[in-house]
């Protein structure tokens, strides 16, 4: 009995049962229970019978097989748009169908080590994405098909569980392939695209902040195992987008080499606030934007990694800044609220660790300030200074370090990924404790590292209070809109004339005038300038002797010019014109004029 | 008076006139007469007032600005996808506006020569695509503001009155290019994606061939002139995709080099057939399967490059094939009529010319014999044949190249461009009139090129039959489906223990059994390999001793194995394990496993 089921937005409109292919003799319609999402099924009647698939082309799985476009060179740049992409939850599989009409379409002819990532962290070799093949014939074998239709973008979460992940490795990249790939005439992308989750861990806390990104229920792996043969069903996607965008990812958590900012930061502030303005929005946060309540945020650990004077220290910043100071930790508020409160706040004060990267959603001119426990080089782990710190975040970032033994408190009792050390020899212990800070090592479970990150601290106030005055006196309230070169464009109507008889030799004997020719050339400005502020407009003009490969180059200030130096009678050259403001911002050339 | 139409589908769904930025007092509704496509206006209510855009994000171009997310290293590979680009018709020239929300994602530094090229023939620098830079802010400079909603392909025609130039380099690229960026349940890609073809060419005979790619309206460049102060307007599209694939292009026309198939051809059969059906379900031309009716088509020009006895070879070929001659004119045939006829015949002969590549849409198993006139060698000229000849188009391809010289009729007579020679010295004239071949040379306007190919030729009946008896001899009639190699998936549950009593050895005398160290090794073989067909499957393992980086390779026939070679005691050991068929067919290895 095969059947096959159209899921629509993740919701089971109904569960049409039919013979998928070659149909046998049994005809009944059997119900084959619950499949894949668990938000409810309704018995309303099956997508083909409502509204049936055109016969162009072929819905027929069978006939079509599947086929996939790919854009980028490498599996760590490569993006791909499958149709007819199926899953198999029994083998945990992807499969292509290769049927009469797959295309493949920018596919390497090596697919070691992967087609791509299914992550926006870069080559991770757990992370992989390949798919199986098998023949559009071999769907015979197959019991049920069941259909996910519409746009559906397929990743996996890098560590669900950590705020810093989900935001930085998952949600960021998530809306900027979005908009990339989909299009929307009210939003910035299309919210009908389904999202599905395919590392495979539970829903986790911060489920719902993936479920911002879509109007339709995000699906997680566990989502695809129908209840009913789960080895041999197929969960098939009608178009499937995989490869996440990696142009937004500013820090490299140190797998292969100690962590830091990546080497070439490309995201900008604009997408980073565009990003924080769409999950306030869709959190239902209304940003206030009088700035009337500042107010101060710190963010309060409460089982490990303390601020063992926190009170003292909330104390101390009322009386020295008249602020409000607001506790906020994950026990005491969801997600929701983090977002809201930090989102409103001043300054964001915390302890180095993933809530810090509630910090992008300051807003403009806020202070945070991050500490480091005792050992701990801030120089060396800046997922969070690095972000605060690019070019129109208009953040002021500072690190304060405990620097004094005394005001720390260690847990060498702790199991080892807390940062225990029992489990180790004396002789390493005494190393570890013995150190003043934290030698260079790589991701995630360098024994010193977390001895020294897990540890307590007492936050010496005089020193804060400074940090935090030296900070304020950094801020500033304008926006931090960073100003964008605006470019000339090209001059336009370049004309350009060969004469003997220049105007200003017309006093000169004729002989001379005619031992003088002259290249006129003129243009107009480029129609932009007109909207441009600037300091001074100069054109700079190329002139070529047709046939030569030099040529000479001149800088004028005004648009029309006779040049006569080196400029020969009977002669054909070529010219090239462009304009250049403030004498650095350089436009395009004028495509070459041809005078003779 | 601003005011902003929303145009929809290519029809303006009323006009509706606002102050587009910053009211003054003038609140009057006035109408602003007809913009922009002219196939219809209705009075209906625009789209604002009917279903406003929310306000997230603001719908307000002044507020939002434009935006660009671009994929690709350099302008040929490039692919863009803006938000709200806009163009201005009277200064000629695409608007990026810079906004507070602007994303320039994907943008290199330098925009020379040009972001992307507007056509997927590479690299013409007369077809480039850059933008000029406003601020949003200038928007209040401009008096219209047109909306183009939806999402909109933008790019040039390469030549839209040559058949050829419109199905290589425009819509077997269009095709690909909405496969990749759009998406549908029902169909390949989205036909609500509108078409703008910005090259300012007329629409052409062709124009409705474009027009199959999409439901909305086809937009030319013309139809963004507004008829009110075409100066100060503007014509927006919410969201634009720039950039044709090239993936499908297979012939280099020469303009730097001689001409000729691309070094590395992409394109599939698949692609091709897919392309070709397309068009004729859109053009209502019913596919007949069935063989009954065999039939030879000739492409017969009436104009020029005729072929001088064209009655006679008709009346050769029925008389010696026994089949229907259908003689197929521009003149005479509609381009519905010519596609439907050729891809129901048998035989397609023409001489060398943009007609012939119709042959893309012949049927599997057909001939195609492309004519050459006299002193042109058909292997230097070959866009036809290249396609003709990808593996899996399944067609039979032969040249004739007419080599007898008195029957040839050349025109020295004609214009240059139809292959007039009479503006050339005597001593050229002779050099082309006594030549035998073409000398290579690059487009387009070669005067011996244009002198041999606007010959007109009597086809020489018997070599001619000859070559059309051996092309029949070489016809399969099965389907010439590319036969896929489909790669045996990963191994899975490999294990591995290192043993000392390998069962082999049991009856050998106890030291020696601890001499002898194994490494015992067992998988599952890849689950699609049940499914596949294949002569042999064997196994290679790679072993690896722990901190080394050399490694022993093994092939085995079995999926359990005990090594004892190399096979050191209380030493730790990777291993790796891939499934080869037929000794060629590789598949991926299975994560490396560590024994121990």
């Amino acid at each position: 009995m095969r059947s096959l089921i159209y899921l629509m937005g993740g919701i089971i409109l109904g569960v049409c049962t039919q013979r998928y292919i070659l149909p046998q003799t049994d005809n009944s319609q059997t119900s084959v229970g619950n499949h894949g999402d668990d938000r409810g099924e309704q018995n309303a009647p099956c997508r083909q019978d409502d509204n049936p698939p055109t016969d162009f082309p072929d819905p027929n799985l069978r006939d079509e097989g599947s086929s996939v476009w790919c854009k980028g060179s490498n599996h760590t740049d490569r993006t791909c748009k499958f149709q007819n992409l199926c899953y198999s939850p029994g083998e945990d599989d992807f499969i292509f169908f290769h049927g009469p009409q797959s295309v493949l379409n920018g596919i390497p002819g090596n697919l070691e080590p992967a087609l791509l990532d299914m992550t926006s962290v870069r080559d991770h070799n757990s992370l992989y994405f390949t798919y199986v093949d098998l023949e559009a014939a071999h769907l015979d074998y197959f019991d049920n098909v069941d259909f996910y239709h519409g746009d559906n973008v397929i990743f996996n979460r890098f560590n669900p569980d950590n705020l810093m992940h989900v935001l930085h490795d998952d949600l960021l990249p998530l809306f900027t392939t979005l908009s990339q790939i989909t299009s929307s005439d009210e939003h910035l992308f299309n919210l009908d695209t389904r999202i599905i989750l395919m590392e495979g861990w539970k829903p986790g806390e911060y489920k719902d902040l993936y479920q911002l990104f879509s109007d339709v229920p995000v699906v997680l792996k566990s989502n695809l195992k129908s209840t009913e043969s789960p080895g041999n069903n197929l969960i098939c996607f009608r178009n499937a987008f995989l490869g996440l965008s990696k142009s937004t990812v500013w820090y490299d958590y140190g797998f292969t080499k100690p962590q830091g900012r990546v080497a070439n930061v490309k995201t900008t502030a604009t997408e980073i606030r565009q990003f924080t303005k769409f999950v306030e929005k869709r959190l239902g946060i209304v940003s206030d934007d009088s700035r009337a309540e500042e107010f101060i945020v710190i963010l309060s650990r409460k089982i490990n990694r303390l601020l063992l004077n926190e009170g003292e220290l909330m104390f101390a910043l009322i009386q020295q800044f008249g602020l409000k100071v607001m506790s906020l930790s994950v026990e005491t508020h969801a997600i929701r609220e983090q977002i809201e409160l930090v989102s409103k706040a001043s300054v964001l004060i915390g302890v180095h660790g993933s809530l810090m990267s509630l910090s992008m959603f300051l807003r403009e001119s806020a202070v945070v300030i991050e500490i480091f426990p005792y050992a701990v080089n801030p120089e060396k782990y800046t997922p969070y200074k690095t972000m605060a710190t690019i070019t129109g975040m208009n953040l002021v970032y500072r690190a304060w370090r405990n620097t004094k033994v005394e005001n720390t408190v260690t847990h060498p009792e702790n199991p080892p990924h807390l940062g225990g050390i029992q489990h180790l020899s004396d002789d390493e212990q005494e190393v570890i404790t013995q150190s003043k800070d934290v030698p260079v090592h790589q991701c995630c479970s360098d024994p010193q590292w977390l001895y020294r990150i897990y540890q307590d601290t007492v936050v010496d106030i005089g020193e804060f209070i400074e940090t935090l005055k030296s900070a304020f006196s950094e801020r500033t309230l304008e926006s931090g809109n960073t100003s964008v070169n605006l470019y000339p464009s090209k001059v336009k109507n370049v004309t350009c004339n060969l004469t003997r008889t220049p105007e200003d030799y017309s006093n000169l004997p004729s002989e001379e005038i005619w031992d003088n020719p002259a290249l006129a050339l003129s243009w107009i400005p480029p129609w932009n300038v007109k909207y441009l502020t600037y300091d001074s407009i100069k054109y700079e003009v190329w002139i070529q002797e047709s046939g030569r490969s030099d040529y000479s180059a001149w800088v004028v200030s005004v648009t029309e010019y006779k040049f006569t130096k080196h400029i020969k009678q009977d002669t054909s050259y070529n010219a090239w014109v462009r304009c250049i403001l403030n004498d650095t911002i350089v436009g395009p050339f004028a495509g070459a004029v041809v005078c003779s």
